[in-house]
């Protein structure tokens, strides 16, 4: 049934579509390497994986697909866009304060690479081994290559980190340094070597999942920062029925980021660069000693960029309180 | 931050990467179109969904992509595509006896088309309203026409109905007709117009989801046939260490196939023809009186066609007992 020009042996029985020997090899592989987890009663192999959710427990379910070409740039190691595929789903959950548990992967390839494949799983499953995470289902197939993760987490029944709940007042925190991700990509686009330090940035990123969890209970709402902090703090306000107000001086920037850029590049690269998966998060001020406490246990630095106000919309400020307009906010993705 | 030639308008807060006025109202249209459920505390619109699992209740959990040129022909009408990329999921669930409850949906479109959207939605929440399925969450993004969903059941705890479990002596049935979506496609194939009846099978395919749950403690193995008859019953004899005899002249097949299709053509259709998500099953000699009660309760043929035997492998049966061997065997989709 192949079309002309396509041709493929499959064995006689136990083929898949789309799959080789290769293919079967790599599952195999899968297989053996998965973590075990005692809450799994049926893991890869079958129609379904079975889970068990501990009692007393919601499930945090999240979604995030992502295209060569368009989230990652043509040059990226199969074990980053591995790793990078995971993370930016236990990012999602980290924003909702859940803890991960499993994740199931559906990759389409153009053709069976076995090293590519290999060198991907390498990334995946370094990063679920660092979170716990089992891989209990999935599926390979033919086509341009995408890598297409959903991740499952647990929270205590009527727990978890929302969207909605930051109030007028509140303070608005980030973690760890942002426009790393985007100057990474800025460098890689004009050409040079970006710096490493920015590249892992963009490649490697890592999910703040205990972050998450100890904010549950301090946070008033939370995000995890993707599409870039102007855009995100907006979907933050747009589901609490608030504003914010940023004050660019006080982003924190890694000094690889401050060297290579100055004023407005490297504002727009703060404020409206994505891929970071920091976590922007909103408290009342009575929380700052116990947010700042988190940040010296988990060795994290989190910083106050601005404040929660009546009205809505995200308004960015320079040094003498002046609104600073980027160029275009929201983050576009590589090719965007 | 867009390559050059690629340039999008974006809005300046709620952007989402790859997403534009189209993506958003279509988002707008799914938040208000989909099934509410008691059990989703927290649905479409933050950075997870939460759902609640009753006590007492596994969850069970398949995801697969269908991909444009693969999966389905080019000319597939999007409400067939939206329907067939979550009954090909459902069907996961129906061979493992779970009850279908909640959907993530990870869209891939090489542009914003919206009127392409509101139709794949059509089919898409038809399907997920006949099984009470809510979407709950998911992301649109740039890249090939890629659709991967997620789908999460429920069984209860130590129940499910595994591949593994078949047992020399049983029966071997399957669900409904054998080669009606391959013969679909090899209608289309060679350019002609195909049988509207065959053709529906091919984009509409019915996830037999009332059918698994009714055969929980019942069939000893079960199976959805989507790579086809041979390859799928392959994968239950494998993981129950047993082997299978199938008798070709008692395959069902519909009269739109019987009058199309005869001798081998019409074999390799039913025996390797993959798409059709009958259920093929395995049950001990016991339960025929019962499974026959079960296809008058549905209203859905259920059909012996062999046997399952000591030793490994699967092997097709002429009338005279003579062993037939297929072309090829394993389904291989679309442009396999």
């Amino acid at each position: 049934m192949a079309r002309a020009g396509v041709q493929r042996a499959t064995p006689l029985v136990g083929a898949r579509p789309g799959a080789t020997a290769v293919e079967f090899a790599l599952i195999d592989r899968i297989r053996r390497r998965v973590a075990e987890r005692d809450d799994v009663p049926l893991g890869i192999g079958d129609d379904a994986a079975l889970l068990a959710v501990p009692p007393g427990h919601w499930l945090a379910v999240a979604t995030d697909t992502l295209n060569d070409g368009v989230h990652f740039p043509a040059d990226t190691h199969a074990a980053d866009v591995g790793w990078k595929a995971l993370a930016v789903n236990l990012s999602d959950l980290a924003a909702m304060a859940a803890t991960p548990a499993w994740a199931t992967l559906s990759l389409s390839l153009p053709h069976a690479d076995g090293d590519w494949l290999e060198a991907f799983l390498d990334g995946f499953l370094a990063l679920a081994d660092a979170h716990g995470v089992a891989l209990v289902g999935g599926d390979t197939t033919r086509g341009p290559l995408s890598v297409c993760v959903t991740v499952h987490g647990l929270v205590a029944a009527g727990g978890g980190l929302r969207r909605a709940g930051a109030q007028a007042g509140d303070d608005v925190w980030t973690s760890g340094t942002l426009g790393d991700a985007a100057a990474a990509l800025a460098q890689w686009r004009a050409g040079g070597a970006a710096d490493p330090g920015l590249r892992a940035r963009l490649d490697r990123p890592a999910p703040r999942v205990a972050l998450g969890r100890a904010l549950q209970g301090l946070a008033s709402a939370a995000i995890d920062v993707s599409d870039g902090l102007l855009a995100d703090l907006g979907h933050v306000c747009a589901a609490s029925g608030v504003g914010a107000e940023i004050e660019l001086a006080s982003l924190p920037a890694s000094p690889a980021l401050a060297e290579d850029f100055t004023g407005d590049a490297r504002a727009g690269l703060q404020a409206c660069g994505g891929d970071d998966y920091e976590l922007c998060f909103t408290a009342a001020a009575s929380r700052r000693e116990a947010i700042e406490a988190i940040a010296q246990a988990l060795s994290l630095p989190l910083t106050r960029i601005g404040r929660i106000v009546t009205g809505r919309g995200v308004r960015a400020l320079r040094a003498d309180a002046s609104e600073w307009q980027p160029e275009r906010a929201g983050y576009v993705h590589f090719s965007g």
